[in-house]
């Protein structure tokens, strides 16, 4: 599981920040939260293909959040793609992309299924979930918290113990299905070890520290957090509906994540040192995010 | 005056190509040919300021030429601006601009002005005037010439003859004011030189070659023409209403321009030489545009 920013500027892009938009590289796709404009370059930078995209997660609808969506969707459309997409975001999803499809001449050979989701779970795959929460903005901003799916552990031993041999039984008990043995049936719990945390990362996209951030976040791996200004800006994050590093950081160790990345970056700051070494003070796994930077997520051992 | 390549790519991005545009620094202003997604980022990098934008110019609705508009229009009102923005393209230009108006959350506080073009003067300002014509392309499109007006010479021996005294009546008269002096007037033709040539641009946005290209750049200075594919590909060419870089410069050789600029690449051309060489087999002065490539556009003696 990687997490590929693509973009960690705010408002504006800056030359070394492009608009907002996170590539997320597991479960044999690419998750991708939100989506400012340029991000299919940005993708082409990070050498990722956007036909590998089945879902995008919209936190709110500022331009610097969603306006690559009709260019990538367009670029979609011109290689052939047929499989469907779909866009998850706040109220007005559905409008943004009657819009989108609107914009000048191209054949659109796929279907875009607008989601317009507020809160609780909203996907729930084989192999992952994603639930989401409304937070603080100037206007409806969701986060987002992709969850893994862990099997429990095949208890190998056990399984030999009562007589199976390794094969295909293993397989079916490890995916959850009975097996018979003889007279007797083997049902997975024998063999199964107990449930298993998958990992976890939630993606706040804009708002003031809030209390459902901290809710949708607690014990997560990774906490992706806007961190618009510095400390000495407070007044003026409170004003535009943003936060400080020193709120994201307080805001992770409420929540008792892992780790924190720091995105969201105002065009104010050439030198983000500040930023981060002022959330570390605070929280101490703490990282700002650049463009292009790619964080592993690993498994903590269970 | 100096053209700025912002975006030499066709359809799609690549990792050194952006989308289609072109930013000319002229007249106290900067004019936008084309705006393809991330023209903004692209300007940020080549150090130009949007707010200097008045009017933008697009040749035709495929997204890789004009979805940079939604992205650049919500950043100039997050910068403040109030003055208008006329944007010229041709049919369909006012329904695209009602769409761009309402993509998500901004506050609008300058009017954008759309102009559907087809042939003939569009533009006529004191420095400059702005001619278009259609093309042949899958699409409607035009094709715009930008025309330097220039006052004719002073001649300085001529007005002392006369008897007049270098101040201002020497501004008047260039500026084609007759002037008293004692009892007679003096009348601009006396003292200014023939009509002079200002320095002309061409851009021919998507095209199969056409006599109406040849008809626009007639003499001009530098022609900017797409080349999307090598001849190689002439077929394929035709197919999609574009043109090899033979046809190009056949189209430079014909129109007997100064200088072909040649743009619009295929993402299938990693090394670029082949292009450049079969348009200088052609049309000697000839050159491919690469992203940020800057081009003087100098006035030829008269």
């Amino acid at each position: 599981m990687e997490l590929i920013f693509l973009g960690t500027s705010s408002a504006l892009p800056t030359r070394r920040r492009n608009h907002s938009a996170i590539a997320m590289k597991a479960f044999g796709e690419i998750i991708l939260l939100d989506c400012g404009e340029s991000t299919q370059r940005q993708m082409s930078l990070a050498r990722l293909s956007p036909m590998k995209i089945n879902k995008i997660f919209i936190t709110h609808f500022h331009g610097d959040h969603f306006l690559g969506l009709p260019g990538l969707v367009q670029s979609m459309a011109f290689r052939g793609r047929e499989k469907p997409l779909h866009v998850f975001g706040p109220i007005g999803t559905s409008q943004i992309i009657e819009y989108i499809k609107k914009l000048g001449y191209f054949s659109l050979n796929f279907p875009i299924y607008p989601h317009e989701i507020n809160s609780g779970l909203i996907v729930d795959e084989e192999d992952y979930r994603v639930c989401c929460i409304p937070t603080e903005h100037t206007i409806p901003n969701v986060a987002y918290r992709i969850e893994e799916k862990r099997r429990p552990k095949f208890l190998k031993e056990k399984a030999l113990e009562l007589g199976l041999k390794p094969g295909p039984a293993f397989g079916k008990l490890q995916a959850g299905i009975p097996v018979k043995l003889g007279d007797k049936t083997i049902r997975p719990e024998e063999v199964l070890g107990r449930n298993r945390k998958g990992r976890q990362i939630v993606y706040s996209g804009d708002t003031s520290p809030c209390s459902n951030i901290i809710k949708l976040s607690h014990g997560v791996d990774v906490l992706i957090h806007e961190s618009t200004f510095d400390k000495s800006y407070k007044n003026r994050a409170v004003e535009t509906g943003h936060s400080t590093a020193t709120d994201a950081a307080e805001i992770a160790k409420a929540a008792r994540v892992k780790k924190l990345l720091l995105t969201h970056i105002s065009t104010r700051y050439q030198d983000t040192d500040l930023l981060e070494k002022e959330a570390q003070s605070v929280f101490e796994n703490s990282q700002l995010a650049q463009d292009l930077m790619v964080v592993e997520v690993t498994r903590s051992g269970d």
